[in-house]
């Protein structure tokens, strides 16, 4: 099986399986989500209590069983680097103690987060003395489809079992039996507060074909989440047949305005940048007001150079760096405007206005974070109605795009869809509602 | 081309249409989602008072030019009558000035409810200063896929355009004539009111390609709404690449427990059955607890009977109305669990207790309406928040499901889904939001 940079191999849908290996893998699949389905009740009506002593014996079991995890980790870090994988790709996999602790206290955190079900989201009487209420209610079942960081095991599961969702994970094929211990652990943990251990299942098959199986079972997935790079993330969105939230994709820019304070505009520009460049939230395209390109490019382009930034500019840009003796701009192309680096490259365009800002950000923006720098507020306000993304910020790093920035105390991806839930989503946004709707005898006339 | 009942052919893609035609019915589709992108953010920062003029201008124009849409809809009914079509259908398909003063009236309904576009649905500030918004704003682009009624068109675009949505209606083929004739006059009702026609599209095509291309236009339709048939629902959410919400499907049952007010038990069923057995939130099972089975039954049985129910019985349903002298009731064979028949039939079960009521809704039931009818708090409780459903009944008909029963002024279907909106979606339910989020240089340490 060809294996990408992220662990999928793109396009086709199966594993190209003998018939007879194909039903099993598909009745594998089947019983697994058959038992995560009977329990959703369970998981659904467990109270708050027994949700919370349920983390917590999750987070006690991780630590307990941190030898076993930490072996079964030993050995997938092993085969990742005989398969010559990448430094920074092995890094994601690796667990220790300390990663360990952390994941534990991440599930102890989740704790002390409010519980969304059962919240009464809104409520009204008819003139019929009908009473609605609208109830918050678990999705049922999420299938969580993932690369390489066994941290988003832990995670995906301490926020299933919060909002009484039954957790279907589907790690990498590389971190399996990191994920097969982990999941002892936390099933184990499950247990000891009274929950069903079937309310955490793992798809212990590497096989692409079981992302299939679990993205077009419909009745059987609520919910499916991908998590990872863009392949895996356009893959579930194609061939999914349940419903999806899309996350991830960010080419985010930075627009700096005439009006700009210019000291801001630097520091919000290299904190966008550099802060972290391979996320999501980082800014891939910083565009200019012509006013102010002159003045302030030479200063921004030496600040993100000397932190060993590779600009990719305009033909304007270009020439401005140049009369100011800075020639290390590579020219941008076409490609350059659409590509999210996740790198320390930034392409930079001139703008002639606010509207030739706007244009680009509908032309390539992926409607994730967009930032203006200025201190107009006519200007501000334009730009923060006007543009369709999840964030748009004034005067501040798209980097903020985050669940926990945004004070969610949890995150379990940032979506890029405008359907259910855009931004960073917390525990409220893997819930969905019902009406609960009480009479005395109503009958429609 | 074949033609189901509900004028779609099922599960095949293509219309084996030649490459050339193909692309040709590409270019179209793609020409008008293009069309349709570019006045999004028009539509979407119109104030309320330029929309509302534009509802009221919509209404207008429908009845300036209503001699011209029903001489359309003239030539589209003799068509469908010469096909031979049911007259049910011929009676959905066809407008008369009655009809045309119902779709004005609708669009001036409109007008009177509240804008949700720019509602800040929740504001908070982080301990760094920055000012997080969350703002209700549209989704862009709807593409509506529906079936004979020419009303939805209407009903449609008046949702849309109140939401600063731009609406692709792409309706059955033989309405193709009346829809032309209706787009005509509510575009014209747009430009009266300053807003680009462009924000009201008709795919005037009646391929059946044209609704896959729809449904695939990723990055061009924010959403995909289908109304209509089964195999139009299943279809759509089988091949879409877009987001959708998925509508209608209602197998609902009403259960009356051992504690019901059987009077009451008696109205709700008959109400719930036939006060509009057509539509999705009427009841197609009766689930009756053995406790009460001997008394109600035969009374429930003859009032429904009385109003040409054909009932469906398991063994225990047929033996106690047999020994009451009810000889009429069919044999139920599982089939008839599952299936919505939307027509004057019911399906009958004893069933030996609340949990053996819950088991069944868990097996057959679609997640759309479910209604318990007792006088026992318990029974009740445990019934509303056990089954999962868009809207979940105490002592009152299923009948109520519905986007103006539940006081919304409008609704544009009903969600089946959890993701989103669930149950009667209103203009509310046709939005996203987005995070604008104001700092004064904030940078992420």
């Amino acid at each position: 099986m060809a294996q990408t940079e992220n662990g999928w191999s793109g396009a086709a849908v199966s594993d190209g399986l003998p018939e007879a290996a194909e039903d099993t893998l598909r009745t594998y699949v089947m019983e697994r989500l058959e038992a995560a389905k009977r329990v959703t009740s369970i998981l659904g009506m467990a109270a708050t209590d027994q949700k919370n002593r349920a983390l917590e014996a999750m987070a006690d079991a991780l630590w307990a069983e941190r030898k076993a995890i930490l072996a079964a980790n030993a050995s997938d870090v092993r085969d990742a680097e005989a398969a010559g994988q990448a430094p920074a790709r092995i890094d994601r996999l690796m667990l220790n103690e300390s990663r360990m602790e952390q994941a534990a206290d991440g599930l102890r955190q989740i704790v002390s987060l409010p519980d969304p079900i059962g919240e009464v989201v809104e409520s009204f009487e008819r003139p019929n003395g009908l009473s609605i209420e609208r109830v918050r209610v678990p999705m049922g079942v999420i299938a969580m489809i993932y690369e390489s960081r066994p941290n988003v095991t832990v995670d995906a599961a301490g926020l299933c079992v919060k909002t009484g969702n039954v957790a279907v994970l589907r790690g990498s094929r590389e971190s399996l039996r990191s994920n097969i211990a982990l999941l002892h652990a936390l099933r184990r943990g499950l247990e000891a507060a009274g929950l069903p251990a079937d309310a955490l299942q793992l798809i212990e098959r590497a096989e692409r074909a079981t992302v299939d199986l679990l993205i077009r079972a419909r009745g059987l997935v609520d919910l499916a989440i991908p998590r990872g790079g863009p392949s895996l993330i356009s893959r579930v969105v194609e061939e999914a047949r349940v419903p999806v939230i899309e996350t991830g994709v960010g080419n985010c820019h930075v627009y700096v305005d005439s009006a700009a304070n210019l000291e801001m505009a630097t520091d919000i520009v290299i904190n966008a940048k550099t802060q972290r460049p391979s996320v999501c939230n980082a800014a891939e395209t910083l565009l200019v007001h012509e006013g102010v390109a002159e003045t302030w490019l030479p200063t921004a382009a030496r600040a993100l150079l000397a932190r060993g930034v590779e600009l990719r500019g305009c033909e304007r840009t270009r020439q401005i760096l140049d009369a100011n003796g800075i020639t290390s701009v590579v020219p941008a192309i076409e490609e350059d405007w659409e590509t999210e680096f996740l790198a320390l490259t930034l392409a930079v365009k001139v703008v002639a206005n606010l509207d030739a800002a706007l244009a680009h950000i509908d032309r390539y923006g992926t409607k994730h974070s967009e930032v203006i720098v200025t201190e107009d507020p006519a200007a501000a306000a334009r730009f923060l109605a006007r543009v369709d993304a999840a964030a748009v910020y004034h005067n501040a790093s798209s980097r903020f795009t985050d669940g926990f920035e945004f004070g969610f105390g949890a995150e379990i991806g940032i979506s890029t869809q405008k359907l259910h839930a855009r931004g960073p989503m917390g525990l409220r946004e893997i819930t969905s509602c019902k009406y609960v709707v009480r009479g005395n005898g109503q009958v429609r006339g």
